[in-house]
C-alpha cells in the first residue's frame, strides 16, 4: 500500500528548499548551497527508512532497501531521477521520481516485509545540465558514457571546477562511480510535455526518447559604432546569432519532428550603440530520428558557414552534449501497459522529448520510463504542474510495476 | 600657432586612463572612478592654462580664456565635446574634440595675446549614454531639453541613481546648468565612419546631423522545456527578440538610408533547455530624414504588434532617447569650408552618423561641426585611429576657424 500523504509531504519540503519567492519557484542547480540542501533532505529521508546510503564519486546518492533474504550479491532493481533543478523551476521535476521511488520502499517497510532484491533508488548528480555540461551527467558517469575525471575537470562559465564544488558541498562521496549496476531500471517522471494532458490519458509509458544535440556557439564579429557603420561594413555578431535563432526555429517549423531552441544568448559589449563584437548562445536540436538529427547539424554547419562568408564574422561550435535516440526495453514498456491496464488507468506509448538520466542507464540495463500528465505542458517554470490525484497514481503504478518485476 | 605636441601628449595621457590591457581599449563610461580621473586629469590641464574652471549641476566641466578687454558679460565662443567613453573605446572619440579645445587656448596664451571674446572649453557630462540614457545628456541639460533634476534622477541598470553617483566622484557642480549660454558653438570630432578616408579627404564639414532613436523592449513570454514544448505553444521570448533584430536590419537593408542596431540583448532565464521567458534588448535607429526616421519606427511599431499576436508574448517599449535630425547653421559650415580652402586640404560636407554634443547646443546657438578620418571607419572600438597628421590639421582648421569667427 502506497502512503499518498508522506509523498506528497516531501514533494512540497523539497519544493521549498531553494524557494525564490519573488520569482515564484525554486532554483537548486547542481552543486550550490540550495542543491546540497537539498541532498541533505533527501539523506535524511532515506536515512528513516533506514536504508544504506552510498554517495559516489560523482555525487549520485543511492538508498537501497535490503532484500529480503539479505544476499549482497544479487543486482538491484533500480528506481531513480534527480534532485537537481534548473533556475526558478517547479517542485516536480526529477523529484517526483526520487521521492516515489522512496515511497516503493516505505511501501515495504510499512508492509513489513523486504522484496525480493534489494531496491535501490538513486539521485543522479547533475541531471539539468545548466552549470556543467552535459546534462545527465551523474548517470552518462554511472553508465560509462563519460570518464569520472574528466566530468570533475567541468567547468562552469565562471570557471569553477565542479569536483571542487563537489568537495565544497560535502558529496565527493568514496564509492567508485559505476559500482552499482541495477539488474533493471524504472523512472518516473512528470512528462513535461502537453500530450498526456490533450488526449486526457493518465500514464504515459515511454518507449522512446529523443536525440538530443546541444551546441555553443561563438561569434567573433567587430565591435563598431551604430550610427556610423554602413551595413555592408558591419560584421555584426549580434546579428549573427539572431539569424541562427530565426533559422533553427524556421528549420523546426518546416521540418515538424525536430525541436529548435536557443535558450542562452549574450552579446558582447551589450551596448546600446556598439555593434556586438561577439555573441555566444547555445542551440538545442532534438528529434526522435537520428538521421534527421544529423540532418539539422548539418543545415545548421551550412547555415554557418555562409553566414561567416557573408557578415565576415567566425563562427566558433563546441558541442555541449550529444545523445543518440534512446529506445527504453520492450518487456518493461509492455509490463508498464498491463499494470496500467490492471489499475484501470488509460495509457499510451509516447516518446520523451525531454532528456532523462533512464536515457544514460538504458546503456547499461533494461530500462523504461513512466509518465504522468504535466497540465499545460509547462515546466521549467514555477507554474509546472500535476494534480495530486495523478501523481498519486504514478507512484501506485511504479510500485505495481516493482511488485510485478520482483515476481518475473 | 597650434602646439601639436601636447596635444597628440594629452590624447595619449587621457587615452591611458580607464586603460584595459587585455581587451586592448579604455573605458571611462560616466560617473565611474575611471570617468573620474579622467575628469580629474583634465581639470589639472586647464588650470595648468589658467582657465577659469566651472562645473555645473549635471557635471559639465567649462574651461574659459578670458576675452583681451576683460569683459564678463560677452558670451564665450564655445568649443566642447565629451571625455566619458563606451567600454573599451579608442582615445579620440570626444577626447580629441576637448583637448583641440584646449590647444586653441594654449594657441592664444603662447602668443601672449588674449581674444576678442572668452573661449570656452566644455566636456559635456554622459555624452555616450550607455549607463544612464539618453545620450547627449550633459549637452542636452545644458540646451533646456532635459530638466536637471529629471537626468539627476536617471537610474542606471543596477538602479543606482545618476546624481548620488555624480555626487560620488565629486563632480556634482554649483554652476546652475544652461548659465553658459555660448555666441557660437564648435565641436571638432573623428568621424567614426568610413567616408572620409573611402574618398581621400582630410576634412568633413559636417552640414547636419542624423535623428536618432532609441527603444527599450521587454519581451514576456513564457519560460518552458525545451525538449518538450512543440512549437505551436512556444511564447519564446528570446525567439520573438531575435526576430526584431533580423526585421530591423532587414528594414535597414531595403531602407537604404535608415540604420538599425541591436547592440544590447538579454535572455531570462538564458539557459539551454528553458525556452527563454524573457528577453530585454535596444533598438538603435537612425536616418538623416525625420520622416524617413517615424516610417521605421511605426514600421517597427507593426512588427511588433504581430509579434504579440503570433507568438502570445507582450512587448513593452520603452523611449531611451528620441532626437530629430539637426541642420547646423550655414555660415558656420561654410566658414570652415572657407578655412579648409585657405590651408589647401581637401573637404566635403556631410551627414554625422554619430549623436554629438553639438547637436543639442544647436538648440540655443549656431553651431557646426568639423570631422577627421577614422581608420577604416572604426570607432567605439580600441582599434579606432586617425594618423597624428589627420588630428593636427583638425586641430589647426579648428584654431582657424576660431580665429576667423572672432574676427567676423
Ligand atoms: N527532464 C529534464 O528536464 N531533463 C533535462 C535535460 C533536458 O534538457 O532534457
Ligand atoms: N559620438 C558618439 O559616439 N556619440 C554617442 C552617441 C551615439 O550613439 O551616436
Amino acid at each position: 500500500h502506497l502512503d499518498g500523504d508522506t509523498l506528497l509531504r516531501q514533494i512540497q519540503a523539497l519544493g521549498d528548499i531553494g524557494r525564490d519567492e519573488n520569482l515564484g519557484g525554486r532554483t537548486r542547480i547542481a552543486y550550490t548551497d540550495a542543491e546540497k540542501a537539498g541532498r541533505d533532505q533527501l539523506v535524511r529521508w532515506m536515512q528513516q527508512l533506514d536504508l544504506s546510503v552510498q554517495v559516489d564519486q560523482i555525487g549520485n546518492i543511492f538508498g537501497t532497501l535490503p532484500a529480503a533474504n539479505g544476499s549482497t550479491d544479487v543486482r538491484p532493481l533500480m528506481l531513480g531521477s534527480h534532485i537537481d533543478t534548473v533556475q526558478n523551476a517547479g517542485a516536480l521535476d526529477g523529484c517526483y521520481g526520487v521521492l516515489a521511488g522512496l515511497a516503493v520502499q516505505r511501501a515495504y517497510r510499512q508492509a513489513g516485509q523486504l522484496p525480493a532484491r534489494p531496491i535501490t533508488v538513486a539521485a543522479f548528480s547533475n541531471e539539468e545540465g545548466v552549470r556543467f555540461q552535459p546534462d545527465m551527467m551523474g548517470s552518462l558517469v554511472h553508465a560509462g558514457g563519460l570518464a569520472l575525471q574528466e566530468a570533475l575537470d567541468s567547468r562552469d562559465s565562471d570557471g569553477i571546477r565542479l569536483g571542487d564544488e563537489l568537495q565544497r558541498i560535502g558529496y565527493a562521496g568514496t564509492l567508485a562511480a559505476g559500482s552499482i549496476v541495477p539488474h533493471e531500471y524504472l523512472e518516473l517522471h512528470i512528462e513535461q510535455g502537453p500530450v498526456l494532458e490533450a488526449e486526457g490519458i493518465a500514464i504515459g509509458a515511454v518507449a522512446n526518447l529523443q536525440g538530443i544535440s546541444w551546441q555553443q556557439l561563438t561569434i567573433r564579429g567587430k565591435a563598431n559604432h551604430a550610427g556610423t557603420t554602413p551595413l555592408q561594413l558591419r560584421h555584426d555578431a549580434g546579428w549573427a546569432a539572431a539569424s541562427i535563432v530565426t533559422f533553427v526555429r524556421e528549420w523546426a517549423r518546416q521540418s515538424g519532428s525536430t525541436l529548435a531552441t536557443v535558450g542562452s544568448l549574450r552579446f558582447e559589449p551589450n551596448l546600446i550603440n556598439v555593434i556586438p563584437r561577439q555573441a555566444v548562445l547555445t542551440v538545442d536540436l532534438r528529434d526522435p530520428d537520428e538521421s534527421r538529427l544529423q540532418q539539422a547539424e548539418q543545415a545548421l554547419r551550412e547555415f554557418i558557414a555562409e553566414l561567416e562568408v557573408n557578415e565576415q564574422v567566425s563562427i566558433h561550435c563546441e558541442q555541449l552534449a550529444r545523445f543518440e535516440p534512446v529506445h527504453f526495453t520492450e518487456p518493461l514498456v509492455a509490463e508498464i501497459e498491463r499494470a496500467a491496464r490492471q489499475r484501470g488507468l488509460s495509457c499510451r506509448r509516447m516518446t520523451s522529448g525531454a532528456g532523462h538520466d533512464a536515457q544514460m542507464i538504458a546503456r547499461i540495463t533494461p530500462a523504461a520510463m513512466i509518465f504522468v500528465p504535466s497540465r499545460g505542458g509547462i515546466s521549467h517554470n514555477p507554474r509546472e504542474h500535476t494534480d495530486d490525484a495523478q501523481l498519486l497514481q504514478g507512484a501506485q503504478l511504479l510500485l505495481d510495476v516493482v511488485a510485478r518485476r520482483l515476481l518475473a
